[in-house]
């Protein structure tokens, strides 16, 4: 059963091959997938994604072959042996934080050193004084100290002003207890904490005197330097089993009145004078938006190339399986691609459309913020805020829902760990949930159109993009709108704009005119959220493919491809909301009517032949994808076969079925395959 | 870190605790919770699952504590062991095959006797010959031997007719040559194959002095009955670890001329008659229109129960979870509970109305198909089948949509493998694609309306209801339609009937006058079929609760929450659907609007005091739902602690975190909690 008998190694995949089927997609399309690659990459981009993977692919330690096959404590094990490894090769290479991140992207499992490079390190580096940078930072940067960031509880998450954990200022020593007063006050999911970290960065409501001064943050050394066992008076540990993110030890944290000094409260801007026992708030309220921006920025760029894997993955299946004939073809004809069923382009290309857009627009994102931040201006910033929030919830939503939609148009093949979707889907759908829930941010967004619409109302409009268009749908109030929205490009980013600010004004008017509840506008406000970032993705992409027309880097025929995607996308989406759109007189039933037939069989059918290139088009190395389903050469049934037969631990073991019979498992004689993972 | 400290013991959650809130839940209702759940399940229905859950539970061995912590080898193990008592309770306490389905589903995780079971056995008592009955039926119900069902193979799913797998006829000594031509050939996805079965029921192409006489059923034993290993030329093993359903052991499996005597051709329908080496067609084609109604109906039940796990857990710790206050309410306010956010309800208490709807619908179905098998009669045979295709689709695919979102809805802690929803979604995902994928099954409902739709026009009705539908629909083809869907309940089924017919003869003039290829067709099937589910899901919840009003056995109250929950599911559906209701003038712009606000104002507000016993009433023992979040008594946070903390195995070691230590792990001396499992 392990050794694979000699005339099952004969045995090929009937009818045309995968890398047949492949080569002939390839071969139907003119497509420039190196020029497409570098408009997404760069030049350099691509050539330090190269570098880097080259270093990995060389270390059988980083091979990614067993994974799917591993157990929780294994992977996990699996996973601190290549954190440190990564960690050294970091050193051994010189690799800058940029390649040593993408490096880990590259391995595509979250390892456990990552809340303390990603959080850890840098909050030290943030909020320490000179002081504290010496003593915390320093050390931290050497791994001498591994740390994570432990603010959620067990019972608060998004709400930081409820934590219950203190931080009692003692006088008298001049000390800091940390304390956890009930259990929901145990610090959990924090990252990196529940096996890997010696200190922990503390988020505590801080107590002076008996007066609360709200969260702050304190260092708090919690394991044994030399044995690693917790020190007294702290539990921690590992939370458990979880959906995905099972390389990371997300863990908790229970303190019972554990001293720390002085100099263990992070006090670069707020801080205990500990002469007088005062509180010295921070001078300038920190400006948290720029950070913040930058994160969630990237989040949406991410959400593009992890949307991209799944689409990866699940066109270049569809083209090499093929299930029953085209029902108007004559009897004889062959099994089609199932990738010529509209079903399935309709279910597949808007996502591949998704990818771009996506992409695009974290890159545009990401661009105004630095441009911004050059410029040393604050103008726009909250409003960038505010779109990266919105966008942040759109586009990992897309996301999420999108790998799940490939996985399912994978078939029954799908379901297979070796798709290379199911893993890596649960490692990525946290996304949702962190960096803001993707529900509560809308309530953020909406605070934010809410003032924006009053002052546009008031006459006092702001400078930025938001206001522009807010005043736009105003100053047309009495003439109403007529967008041509399948014949101008120009006119979708316009009807986009007018379905916004229409729902916009709409909420204002509810909320402040109307004084409805907070609470019973939520739902209008998740709509308004959804619609607001939807219309900065339609924008972006259209205004990238224009740029990009001018540019002519990239070739007619490609920015005619693109062209079409920006359309897919932009035309797909009005579909799907359609209502909104008449509802707020963005576009007529009718316009609806003809967006369906454009969407299904013009639009459709224009980007078909060129679905494969287009997803090579963002380059995954096979050793990246980790999938049978996806491989570049379409050898989709021998590598399932190879997997299941050969690999699968499982195989190695025989069954007694009887039901009366006690033994249930006898091992098979003979070389375990798992080394030869 | 294994054994808690003392001082960890005596925390408690702070504030109000979970039982004291999910008290309050309970006291703020009146709704009879036990009408209710006799209502659903019928008092006898109660009294067996009763029966068979008290048994289950003095097992050890069912314990599921352990569940979440296993990897897939153990995991496995387990379930084999699991399923051979479960075999042997059954002998034991005498169970009907009712009671031991129920067993299974109580336990809820796949395990390997299923196939066996459920699908060898029926196999042969329905397809075998008398002999045949003797030969493998009689030792299968013993569990002498032990089958699978083997007909997907791996490069092919739904389409039958396209398997590679060939059984030759060879006259010189009357057998059968079971071979696998190609890699493609290879059986996969058979549950119960991969380790466990000793016998396939494999569908190969019967072929006859060169001539193909399609797909048919044959006995062919795989392994040895004492060494269980594969017997000569069969290669046979397991697929591989998966995204859910891991306890079942799916498997490959590849002939190389196996030889197999004329008697294991089941034969009672077609057969090969020895003497002439001919091919006996069925007199009569088999109507598998029954079977398969029926399991789709069955599936359409479990579809409402299996969401019924996720709304019962998500609602649950949605009433136990505060996190911030309300916007409106003063700045001393407490946290609020979760679930009483407008988003939130907006998020769980549709799904909530679709476990009812769903329940109904397919009671409905089972209880239409018992009726007219009674009858005899085959009169409305093929629109249930059609309409129990349609149901299998929506059904599914709004279950496992609901499940993922109510484990969103549980925040950071749905995605803890102890929400108890993560494990159980990834082994119900399967259904989408089961039985039909949910998105091919579309076409067989469209043909069946496309043919009703022009029996209609052409005067020639058949007599049932999705006729009636058509028919109305058409005679009003020049007045149009007026419905009050907010006013009148009859009106919103009408309006559902209104849009599934228009789109019905749509399809039906594109492809038959405007000669639209198939291909090109298929989203409008699609949408076509969802239309057509969706009405009926809604006329069978109206006219459940119209029969209940009058039948009195539930409390008027109780009738009221029914119809609030009819409402709520019938017009928050029709608003995400709203474009094609107003596209095909089954109501206005206006009345969208407004069925927001009755919908989001209205009705979320009426259901919100009976949240919780409205899902009490679904009557998941704790032990069932095995979820942290979701137990009875709302001690959510004590539940999470215990089992992330002291059962957690990866608490029992200890990580040197020094990128240049080569030691990763240490066991920690003492007991191993699994131990304690």
């Amino acid at each position: 059963m392990s050794s694979t008998p000699g005339w099952v190694k004969q045995l090929k995949p009937s009818g045309p091959q995968g890398s047949e089927l492949l080569a002939a997609e390839r071969a139907s399309s003119n497509l420039p997938v190196e020029q497409l690659s570098e408009l997404l990459f760069t030049k350099e981009g691509l050539a330090r994604k190269n570098k880097v993977l080259s270093v990995l692919k060389s270390e059988k330690l980083f091979d990614k072959t067993p994974n799917y096959y591993l157990g929780r404590t294994e992977h996990f094990q699996s996973a601190v042996r290549r954190a440190k490894a990564l960690r050294n090769l970091r050193v051994k290479n010189n690799w800058t934080l940029e390649e040593y991140r993408l490096a880990n992207e590259l391995i595509s499992e979250p390892l456990p050193y990552s809340l303390h490079d990603g959080m850890f390190v840098v909050t030290l580096s943030e909020q320490g004084t000179p002081e504290q940078q010496k003593l915390f930072t320093k050390p931290a940067e050497d791994y001498k100290i591994i740390g994570c960031y432990a603010q959620t509880e067990l019972g608060h998450g998004s709400n930081v002003r409820g934590l219950e954990t203190t931080a009692t200022w003692n006088p008298q020593d001049k000390t800091f207890i940390i304390h956890s007063p009930h259990l929901t006050a145990s610090k959990w999911w924090i990252g990196s904490l529940g096996k890997m970290a010696t200190h922990a960065c503390v988020m505590a409501q801080l107590i002076i005197n008996g007066k609360s001064y709200g969260p702050h943050p304190f260092i708090v050394q919690i394991r044994d330097m030399k044995t690693h066992e917790p020190l007294e008076n702290i539990h921690v540990g590992d939370v458990g089993p979880k959906f995905g993110y099972n390389t990371m030890d997300n863990g908790f944290l229970l303190f019972n009145h554990v001293k720390v000094p002085h100099v263990n409260m992070l006090a670069r801007f707020s801080r205990v004078d500990p002469e007088t026992n005062t509180y010295v708030p921070n001078p300038v309220p920190t400006l948290v938006y720029g950070t913040m921006t930058w994160v969630r920025s990237t989040i949406v760029m991410q959400a593009g190339s992890a949307l991209a894997r799944g689409v990866t993955i699940a066109t270049r299946y569809c083209a090499v399986r093929r299930q029953f004939q085209d029902r108007d073809a004559p009897a004889s004809a062959k099994e089609t691609a199932v990738l010529n069923y509209k079903m399935v382009q309709a279910r597949l290309f808007p996502l591949l459309a998704a990818t771009y857009a996506l992409h695009f627009t974290g890159k545009a994102m990401m661009d105004m913020y630095s441009e911004n931040q050059k410029q040393g201006g604050t103008g726009i910033l909250a409003d960038l805020h505010a779109s990266s929030c919105a966008l942040k919830a759109l586009s990992s939503t897309i996301a999420v829902d999108g790998l799940e939609a490939c996985r399912r148009a994978c078939g029954g093949h799908g379901f297979s760990s070796f798709s290379g979707i199911g893993q890596y889907y649960g490692n990525y759908l946290p996304t949702v949930t962190f960096e803001g829930d993707n529900y509560m941010l809308t309530q953020q967004v909406a605070n934010y159109l809410l003032k924006s619409a009053r002052d546009v109302l008031a006459g006092k409009p702001a400078k930025n993009e938001t206001t522009r268009i807010l005043s736009e749908f105003r100053s047309r109030a009495e003439t109403g709108c007529a967008f041509d929205v399948i014949g101008s490009d120009a006119d979708i980013v316009a009807a986009y704009a007018w379905r916004a600010s229409s729902l916009a004004f709409d909420a204002q008017h509810k909320r402040e005119t109307l004084k409805t509840p907070w609470n019973d506008l939520l739902v209008d406000f998740y709509r308004l959220n959804k619609s607001f970032a939807q219309y900065m993705v339609v924008k972006n992409f259209y205004e990238t493919v224009q740029a990009e027309a001018k540019r002519g880097q990239v070739s007619r025929d490609a920015v005619a491809i693109l062209r079409a995607l920006f359309r897919l996308y932009a035309l797909w989406t009005l579909d799907q909301e359609a209502s909104e759109f008449t509802g707020t007189g963005a576009c007529s039933e009718r316009q609806v009517a003809l967006i369906r037939v454009t969407v299904e069989q013009k639009l459709l059918a224009e980007i078909r032949p060129h679905a494969v290139r287009l997803v090579d088009a963002w380059a995954f190395d096979d050793w990246v994808l980790d999938s049978s389903l996806g491989r570049y050469d379409g050898k989709v049934y021998e590598d399932m076969f190879c997997r299941a037969s050969e690999l699968n631990p499982l195989n190695r073991i025989v069954v007694d079925p009887n039901p009366n019979s006690d033994v249930i498992f006898r091992k098979i004689e003979g070389q375990d395959p798992r080394s030869k993972l």
